[in-house]
Order: structure tokens, then C-alpha cells, then sequence
């Protein structure tokens, strides 16, 4: 529990590089709360409100160490995308009161930040201070980069999303419909594929009710796949490549199905990449992180904004309230049991 | 055996999608020689001297109904890129004598053709014809196209290069090298290791004497890939994809070792396709059909032509003599017994 003089903090407890992830890979405890009077020069000291939950993390908590993102240092906060309140400033940046977004915010109930990692949201953000880590957050600037700058959308084509009514999966699939393409979604139960298709697919399926994933796409999309934005890997990535058209892009996004393999040995293997090869076809990773503050950033607040602002723009999310569930919502994402974008409520 | 009045012709005789191509996709018999008295307007008759022999051909041969080139028509020529000399002309454009470079041209002796399917190429051509097949055929421009446009090279990099004494793979090998990166060849014989070399490869080794291509790559180049041009998929491919750098390009060229594969079934699953999304990288397959006539034909020209007028750039060609021979030529392709760029001197 949290009092004024304490504080909840979830930390890496071991790395788990050949398993999957479980909460064995967190410690969650007490402290004492950090004061104003422990604050150096351009610190700040902020009150979490919303921390975000993402499947990337998991590279991170298991301890990989070949991936473009480093694993969370041991007996350290696991970290993330968040907003909080700053109570107490020791830099002319921020001031008492400001709702800032912290990239690498420190799961914690009350944190010092270095003043670098915030940025100072609109006056009035109080009231939609989740918008920065859920419509707005990392998982849609990335859903946003991967459609765009892989994707190339155009006109007419025809898209396949899976886990569509993810955290990605959802922006993508309206960003598509707005810009006129025939949308696709796949996702895990009826209840989310209801939801893909009140956003806007043109039709979607359920891959478990799926026996056969390369007939169950033919039959969603017997015209083909212009561009497949992959959350998944393994056999329906494999799938898709089977139905793309000539000249295809495949954002790759999401590995999920194969997060949890204990190795290369028991990863999927992909059977269907001579498409890529005959159809020439571009099978591409997303790096979201380079696309930071640069004009792909300003594009897509105006393209998103609008959208919402406008009411065009639904967002299914599956809050967790406690820092200390929060160990519980990473673990959900792998199993598929979160419905929307996962995130905490501190 | 080809007079005055016969030639010999080499036709598509059966399909045999589900399995490798063998000498009875081919039919080879003689005909009565055309000549210049049937010829219609802006047709043209040739004499065929040297014709291309590609993998690519394969998809053709044995019927695949799924590639973006069409499959030979049934007792039609066999067709490839080709040189011929003009025997008589009912176009403008060429004329008796001229040297001339076919897209499509038929596997005949003598032929009658389009003059929208033949360039004339520069006078005085005849001592050099091959060379517009060979040197500045269509695998060297697919070489050029796939480094230049996927692989989109950086001085200092390390690139992978398969099937290394190919075709393809000796341009790539070249044109790497004299971008200033560091080039790590691979081939099936002693003796094409040491062409590898012999033509400015940093490195190179035997696939067939390593019993594990992942540590293999990793020897020949511990700082890891950032370009790897492929040529064989498959298994190699997979141990490529495990060596690949943060933003590597994979360049994919060919599968000469999935080519015979029965069914998807059959096909090799590749294991490391993590990579794609954890390195974001880049794997995509070459088209070059769209860039003739393009400025990068133009740049193709300039860059290969400079270093091979300067010397500094060889060419191994395997040579076969006889047009009769040229389905055996093709079959050689698919188990490494041809050594450089093949050929068929009509």
C-alpha cells in the first residue's frame, strides 16, 4: 500500500532469456517516497497517473540482449511510456502542476525523472491525460509509421490486420479505412471481432474458429493482400504470405504467437517467403523510436487528431487500475485475455 | 543439325509444376529455316548468336502460374534475353548486318521477330556481342538494381553474398567492393571460392565443407551483416537472417534451393524471420523489369562500364556451344554445375 510517505515500485527481479515471462520477473514493493528535498538541478519529482503496457517489454524482462531495445537492469523499475503530474520542479521547464508524458517513466507510485525525459503536455490535459499513452501513445505513432512508411497505402488496396483490435491493430485498421482501403481484421474472439468491424473493416475473422488460416484469408480476401500489417508472426504470417499480391508489403510489427518459443529451434518456420522473393514483394521491421520528433510525428498528431477530435476515431481500452497489477497486465498481453490497448491507472 | 535451309528449335514441351525441371520439359527438333520473303512489315529475321540461360527460366518451364513472368506456352520457343544478327529487315529502324540485343528472343536458330523486341546495339558490336548478354546482361543489371536499390549500400558495411561466382553474385561481389564495403562471399566448390577471392572478395567459403552455416557466417564476418545478398534461401538464408545487423537489407535475388521444392510442404521453414521485426530490417525481392529504360539503366551502364573498360572488373562465363545444348545448360543451373555466368553460343 501507498501512503504519503510511501511509495509502490514494480522492479526487475531476474531475466528469464529461454522462457516465457511470468511474474517471477517482478518484484513489487514498497519504499520510502522521494521528497522535493531530494531533487538536484533539472529534476523533477512527478506522481504517476497512466503507465503504458506493451508486448515489446517482454524482451526486455526476459533479458534479451539482441534486440534494438536494452533489458531492464535488474533491482531497477521496469519503465515505459507514461503520464504523471509533477509535484515538485528543480528546472524552469515544467512547473508544479504540469501534466508531462514521460518517455522511460519509472514504475513507480512517485518518481524523480530527469527533467530530458518529460515533455509538458497542453494546460487542461488533466482531463484526457490518458489520450497520451492509449490514442495517442507509442502502439498508434507506430501503427501510424508502420501503415505510412512500410505500408505506402494506396487507394483500392486491399489490407489485412491482425490482432486488430489491439493496441496497433485498431489505429491501423481506421487509418486504412479513412484512406480508402478494403480492411480486413483478424482477432481472437467474437466479442473483438465485433469490435473490429464496428470500427470500420470491411469483414474480419476469428483465427481460432479458423481451421484452415491461408482458405480462411482467401475467403476474406479473394482479391488478394496489397499490404499486411503483422502483429503475430508464425503460421498466419505465414498464411498471409501465401494470399499476398505482386508487389506486397508486410509490416512487420508483432512477433506475439512467437514471443514465447524457448528458441530459434521451436519458432515457427516460415514456409511461404519464396513469395517474397516471386511476388516482390517487402517484408519489413518497424523502428518507431527514430521517427521521434521528426515530421512523421507532426503528421500523425494531425492525421489522429483530426480523426478523434471529429468523433471518427474509436479506441477500445483495457485499463488495469494499481501499479501492482501491472505485472499481471504485461503477462495478459501474451495470452491474449487484454481488449483493446492495456494500460495502468496508477 | 541446322543447313541454309533448316534450323534447329528449342521448344516448351510439358509443364511440370509440381516437380524439378527436366530434359522432357524441352523439345528440341529442326524446321524449315524462315526467310526474308515472309517477313511483314517492322518484322525482322535474325540469326541468333549468343542466348542468356537464368534461373528464372525454371518458373517458366515447369509451368508455376503464380509468378509475375508468364509460364512458356506449350509448343511455342523457349525465350530468353538474347544477340542476333539481322539477316534481312522489313523495318526502318535495323538493318542487314546489324547486331542486335532481343528481349523474349526465341531459342531458334534463325527467327523471325518484332523490331519492337530488338535494340540495335553499337556498331562494331560483333566482336563484343556476348558481352550484352553476359557483362551487361540482365542478371549483371539485377545485381546492380538489388545492391543499389534494396541494399542500398554504405562504405564499411559488410555484405553477404551467395552463390557469390553466379551470375548475379559476381557483379554483386564487385560493385560492393568497389563501394568500399566489405564483401564475405559464398560458394559450392574450391574452385569458385578461389574466383570469389580472385575478384576482390575480403573473404569467402566452401557452404558445402561447413556443418553449420550459422557459425561459418559468423566466422567470416564477426561484426555481423548489414546486407546480405541473397541468391539460395533456405537454410542459408536462415543463418544469414541470424548474423543480420540493426537495419540490415536482405536482397533477394533467388532460391536456387527451394527451387525444386514439391509444395510449400517441402519448403524449408525459416526460423530466424524474429530477426526481421527485433533488427528492423528490411527482406525484399528484386523486380528489375521495372527499371530498363529507366535512369538506373543509365547509371548501370556508366558503373559497369567504366570498371570493365578499366579492367577492373571480371567476368567468369560458363560458355556452351550449340543451341541443341541449352536445355541441359538450364538443367545444370538447378545443381551447381554450371561455374559463372552461362551462356549458349547459338
Amino acid at each position: 500500500m501507498t501512503s504519503a510517505r510511501s511509495i509502490t515500485r514494480v522492479l526487475a527481479n531476474k531475466y528469464s532469456p529461454s522462457g516465457a515471462p511470468s511474474l517471477d520477473n517482478f518484484k513489487v514493493m514498497s519504499a520510502p517516497a522521494p521528497t522535493k528535498d531530494s531533487l538536484k538541478e533539472n529534476q523533477v519529482l512527478v506522481r504517476s497517473l497512466y503507465l503504458s503496457v506493451d508486448p515489446y517489454q517482454r524482451g526486455r524482462l526476459i533479458g534479451t540482449t539482441n534486440s534494438y531495445v536494452p533489458r531492464y537492469e535488474l533491482n531497477k523499475p521496469i519503465s515505459n511510456h507514461g503520464v504523471a503530474v509533477v509535484e515538485a520542479s528543480a528546472s524552469a521547464d515544467v512547473a508544479e502542476g504540469d501534466i508531462v508524458y514521460i518517455r522511460g517513466a519509472p514504475w513507480e507510485t512517485k518518481s524523480v525523472v530527469d527533467v530530458a525525459a518529460v515533455r509538458k503536455l497542453p494546460t487542461g490535459t488533466i482531463d484526457n491525460a490518458r489520450d497520451f499513452v492509449t490514442v495517442f501513445g507509442m502502439p498508434s505513432f507506430t501503427a501510424f509509421v508502420g501503415l505510412t512508411t512500410i505500408g505506402k497505402p494506396k487507394a483500392g488496396e486491399t489490407i489485412l490486420v491482425s490482432s486488430a483490435s489491439g493496441a496497433v491493430g485498431q489505429i491501423v485498421v481506421q487509418l486504412a479505412k479513412a484512406r480508402g482501403l478494403r480492411v480486413v481484421g483478424v482477432a481472437g474472439s467474437e466479442d473483438k471481432i465485433e469490435l473490429v468491424k464496428s470500427i470500420g473493416a470491411d469483414t474480419a475473422f476469428n483465427y481460432k474458429t479458423s481451421d484452415n488460416f491461408v482458405a480462411s484469408i482467401k475467403q476474406a480476401a479473394p482479391e488478394g493482400i496489397d499490404i499486411y500489417f503483422d502483429n503475430v508472426g508464425g503460421e498466419f504470417l505465414d498464411a498471409a504470405l501465401a494470399n499476398i499480391n505482386t508487389g506486397a508489403r508486410i509490416v512487420s510489427c508483432g512477433m506475439i504467437s512467437q514471443y514465447n518459443a524457448k528458441s530459434a529451434d521451436e519458432a515457427y518456420g516460415l514456409k511461404n517467403t519464396f513469395n517474397i522473393l516471386t511476388k516482390t514483394a517487402t517484408f519489413q521491421g518497424i523502428l518507431v523510436g527514430k521517427y521521434y520528433g521528426t515530421p512523421t510525428e507532426d503528421e500523425f498528431m494531425a492525421e489522429v487528431g483530426k480523426l478523434y477530435k471529429e468523433g471518427k476515431l474509436q479506441y477500445r481500452i483495457d485499463e488495469t487500475t494499481g501499479l501492482e497489477n501491472a505485472p499481471q497486465a504485461i503477462l495478459n498481453l501474451f495470452d491474449g485475455k487484454n481488449f483493446g490497448k492495456s494500460v495502468v491507472k496508477v
